[in-house]
């Protein structure tokens, strides 16, 4: 079994959590070593459900905070294992969000006596779909845990606060068509070429930008799949685009829904998982708080993040996090080594001060 | 193991060999019965080379002919155990082509002294890649077992002459992208919407038509697969269309695959199966006798047939069966027993009298 020493640098520590391969759905070995770290522990008390792991202390304090991360990541993409070179640590996750990740490991082993009182969560399944998530799974069948005044995420945003987040639709485009020998085609209807039309709606998109709380949102609509065929010398009956639409969060997800059944009628659409997204909230008082004290512009979170699920459940939050998300589920992601001491220092300094 | 009653009449057989499933790559067992039945037969030598299976009359006559049929089928799509109704039988291979198939099979139990000397051939994997096609393979191992001066491909073709073959090329046609955060999709290059420009491609095309020999050929030009995506969130890096061309004979494989090449530059194909057409050939000896002899007018062959290869081998052929070629490949695939009972009673004349 891997094992994790909180006693070294957060770099190091980092690497160690990139060399653990934890694809989604994967994350048993990784979830194994931080459980075992935080056991190790005397001040925090430790739960686990699946390959979710969550730590708190209990010290009376005033005000209870909440740090997040995921612990899985997308597929291998020959970045494997971790390269740390000029100030540069190479690797998958290394941005989303292993980074995040030590960051809370140190603080978990080294503030003893925060002047919040803490939650710290690592969470599986993040990166695929939303019924896997560790977060939405501990949020149903626990949720005293999740209780808190204040959430940070950890997901990478360049080491400055990323406020709300976009929300994320993904569904299937199916067209139909009538099977034939390929060589008499014309007896038949091909399905494929039917998507043609529904490639040709995906390519005429141009984004919407709306500024929100002074922050620009920038959405997206996506094919992410394609998917048909039935033999070498057949004409497919059936073809399905798999669509994923990202978008600002002055849309629900209903109207969110009714606007790409709209864009892609007369074809059928299935939804296959949605999430909403989270206005960027910057007039709650825990948020300009958290926001004063790491100092730094305030930027829009393009991406949907677990922000959104801790605002459904109450808790305000927002995006704080080492590394460029613009890396993220890149062949090259990668992370600057002095993003994540800053993260590290600057948490430190709030959780150390200014608390009652 | 399945056995054969070469004793029932030949729709009974047509409905037993319907009843063996034999998608391409699965067809052992229908190789096994067959051969058995065969080698039941003292007139015959059969010889067998993978799930192909020759069998071969030796009467010193002064002309020897080919019967072949092929014993695969394309994959299950619901039609199966077959079904009689009406005088007609469903299922799939009924018509392409286990009638033939059972045509030839009675014809060797029954014809014991034909007037041209009989080379039967049952062989493996004609519906999927060309390198597994078992009538190539034997071509390649025992050319001497397919020398002959005329063949008969018993191929659907309503139980009337159907004169050459169109030529059929299979390639892919790539799109690549660069992967990035469908949240952040802008930073990425989408490989699936880029397939976009193929698919306008193949919608926008209208098939040519020539005239040749006096029979027209119809092209046609289909989208066979389609696949791309890595995960739910990532923008792809990659597309890949499979395209199968159909061509008339008068085109070479080399003008073929030229002319498929400048319709998706610039997009890169690569060439996954290539197998060129035939010409009608009617102005031969061998098949203007046969023509005489079965009657009924002449049609083109649309769909690539073994005619092309024995063409290539130096022995001239025609494709002759019973049933639909529409209806090959299709869920309601079907034959009409008169057109096996047809098949069977004009070949057993053919071979019964007029030799020499």
């Amino acid at each position: 079994m891997a094992t994790l020493d909180l006693d070294t640098d957060v770099v190091t520590l980092t690497r160690h959590l990139v060399d653990i391969e934890s694809v989604s759905r994967e994350e048993g070995e990784i979830a194994d070593a931080v459980e075992a770290a935080l056991q190790a522990l005397p001040h925090l008390e430790v739960v686990r459900r699946g390959h979710t792991i969550v730590a708190r202390t209990d010290l009376g304090r005033a005000e209870r905070v909440i740090l997040a991360g995921h612990l899985d990541t997308v597929p291998v993409n020959g970045n494997l294992p971790s390269r740390l070179e000029d100030g540069v640590l190479h690797g998958l996750g290394s941005c989303d969000m292993k980074g995040g990740d030590a960051v809370i490991l140190k603080l978990a082993a080294t503030v003893r006596e925060p002047v919040r009182d803490l939650t710290l969560v690592f969470y599986e399944a993040e990166e695929i779909e939303e019924r896997y998530n560790g977060l939405r799974l501990v949020a149903e069948s626990d949720p005293d845990l999740l209780a808190a005044d204040f959430a940070v995420l950890m997901e990478p945003s360049n080491a400055g606060v990323e406020a709300g987040c976009q929300g994320t639709l993904r569904f299937e485009v199916r067209t139909t068509g009538e099977r034939a020998h390929s060589a008499r085609s014309w007896k038949g209807v091909n399905a494929i070429h039917g998507a043609s039309d529904v490639l040709a709606r995906l390519t005429d998109y141009t984004p919407r930008r709306p500024v929100i709380d002074g922050l620009e949102y920038h959405e997206g609509l996506n094919a992410v799949f394609i998917s048909g065929g039935v033999a070498g010398n057949v004409v497919p009956d059936e073809c399905v685009v798999t669509v994923n639409y990202r978008y600002a969060p002055d849309r629900s997800a209903e109207e969110a829904l009714a606007w790409v059944t709209e864009r892609f009628a007369p074809h059928d659409i299935t939804v296959t998982d949605s999430a909403p997204g989270a206005l960027p909230g910057l007039d709650r008082p825990a948020a300009r708080d958290f926001v004063a004290a790491v100092g730094g512009r305030v930027a829009p979170k393009f991406g949907w993040t677990d922000v959104a699920r801790f605002t459904a459940l109450g808790v305000p939050a927002v995006n704080y996090g080492p590394g460029d998300p613009l890396f993220a589920h890149k062949a090259d992601e990668h992370v600057a080594v002095a993003e994540i001491e800053q993260c590290e220092a600057r948490l430190r300094a709030w959780l150390s001060s200014g608390g009652e």
